[in-house]
């Protein structure tokens, strides 16, 4: 039986939050060549560590030591294919969770053909916008035809479905993010629309995502907590200034603002 | 007839920039290692919308969705080489307006035989600082050997000859920049010398070159506008601060806010 | 016989920064994906010129012709290490200084194979934190085991010994920085601990490091003012904010500022 959303609350975010501080998080992301920068600040300003490997011996090796593996195929290579392949191997072997952010899956046809063979590697997470969502989902055969593109209660419905068929979590980011293990969903509000202004905040989210997945606990409200950091970051980043350049830099201090309250 | 180089007005980029910001261009960005994310945010800030996609099959399939290309030989590889050639050539084969920066074309010999081996290709234009247009023009065959390197007189002269040979637009980046067809030059004037201490600034100018080409009307007014866009926000900039790092930050703004101005 | 470790004077760094401003060193960076846009913008504040070039050709070409050269092995890949090899012999040909940043050496192959397979090919020096210079004594051979991972202690000892055996200078990256030829050593005190939580500060010290070895003087003493210069912002911005947004566009400035100062 599938339920309706609910509302995330900050009573279940913060001591997840604080959990996370207190672990700090090393995640290998394997991520795109844009938002490597924002995404390695993203997790510091967090207290987490990232660390970067690519080769795919060493990327392998490196996904059995982390806590968390981020695997982003915005600048999908065929190399690149074969390490992120060998690392989410690496991270099963291990018990490591590993997340799937599939950038601008469907109609290129290296990542799209790459995030169906790794669905089946069962990703703790999948970390996309309604568009990718419906995308990956249709290209399963699950889909059923949508109008429009990004529309918000089809792609939730291609959520639940993707979570369904593969065991997974998906996180929707859009106005309001979406969590859902298929049967549960929680919505997390917030956040700004210049976060969509700077590049990499998405991106970088999943970074998050593959982090907090490293936790004890439910992982539905861990993922819901890495969506609501970066939404609460937004909001008091945006309370202080309308454009993106020092958006971006202030984003980055209300993370860390947030994971020094979390600490006290 | 080659005519003296004539001051591009505001009055002409106004509407320029006004029907830029209204169509949001998407580019496919082809660009070097060290300033994906500042080319990434720069066309976010002007409300366009960057896309990085390099698999040479992904590339091609890109670069025919996207409104414009930018190719830049940055950091250069063989492989990097092979895709963008198939996405110049997949741009060509659908209409789509396509930019070179030939950055440090001259001495190091990979990129300055692909350069030579994409300017039949035919690009929109070629954006470059004036030792590379001279360099560019040189290896062509057509240059008449210069005693000083930067010699901005000498510069626009291969810029001419370059554009005429290649039935190209050429802009000149430097203090005053310099458009031209061959035939008809505009001088845009303005920029700051703290744009040269952010790495970045002159390739994220030429994704912005790349995007204003996609629009109708004149190129040669629409380039301009793209050089006059990027030395306003360096004004701007520099009037707030006198180092580079907050420069670059207030560089961004001073781009969202023109922006904005455009759309009121 | 070896001595005690005495404290760098800022009577001996006021004038080698002034050397440093007055000749900006081109400097060949050969990094990892992370940090490429921090470094340059490090070396461009400094009033030094930064140039990516990565194809194993070119590479070689561009060592020659660049004042110093670094090779950090972040990301390193097959294809990336060839390259850096032949750069790193280039550089030797043309008497050219070039410098090893050994990021995470000692669990991962690849980088650890390589790191040995550069040594023998006499760096000017050698930068990285306390774990990665135990790690790359001891895979040498010459470690005699070390209880914790980041004994400063130990540290400063296997830097002597890897220093010794391989005719190079190293500097080790921590609360106070130590500069060692394996028989003096400089000690540096400063930064800010903000420096750990914004990615690429101790790599773009490696390229600062680089860039310093090519000046002329001793060498201990300039590459103790690469980290002098750097700790010295580090604290400049900690005393303007407390968190690394923020901190990050500050350091820049205060590198800019400095670099000013130097000139005035």
């Amino acid at each position: 039986m599938i339920r309706q959303p609910q509302r995330f609350s900050d009573a279940h975010f913060a001591p997840v939050l604080a959990r996370f501080v207190q672990r700090q998080p090393l995640v290998h992301c394997m991520t795109n060549d844009v938002v490597q920068n924002i995404t390695a600040n993203v997790l510091l300003a967090l207290n987490a560590s990232p660390a970067m490997v690519i080769d795919p011996d060493e990327a392998a090796q490196f996904a059995a030591v982390a806590d968390a593996l981020l695997i982003n195929v915005g600048t999908l290579t065929r190399d690149r294919r074969d390490a992120m392949l060998a690392a989410a191997q690496a991270a099963n072997a291990a018990q490591k969770p590993w997340v799937l952010d599939p950038v601008a899956v469907g109609a290129l046809t290296l990542r799209t053909a790459f995030c169906q063979q790794l669905l089946p590697l069962r990703p703790a997470a999948v970390r996309g916008n309604a568009s990718e969502i419906l995308a990956l989902a249709q290209q399963g055969g699950g889909g059923r035809g949508v109008d429009t593109q990004h529309q918000a209660e089809a792609a939730l419905e291609a959520a639940r479905e993707l979570a369904q068929r593969h065991q997974t979590l998906v996180a929707i980011s859009g106005e309001v993010d979406y969590v859902t293990d298929g049967v549960e969903t929680l919505s997390v509000p917030g956040g700004s629309a210049l976060m969509t202004r700077v590049v990499g905040t998405g991106c970088a989210l999943s970074a998050v995502v593959a982090a907090f997945c490293s936790l004890p606990g439910e992982r539905l409200s861990n993922i819901a907590s890495a969506c609501r950091v970066m939404a609460l970051a937004g909001e008091r980043a945006a309370a202080q200034t309308g454009a993106p350049g020092s958006f971006a830099t202030l984003f980055i201090d209300a993370l860390w603002q947030q994971a020094q309250e979390a600490r006290a």
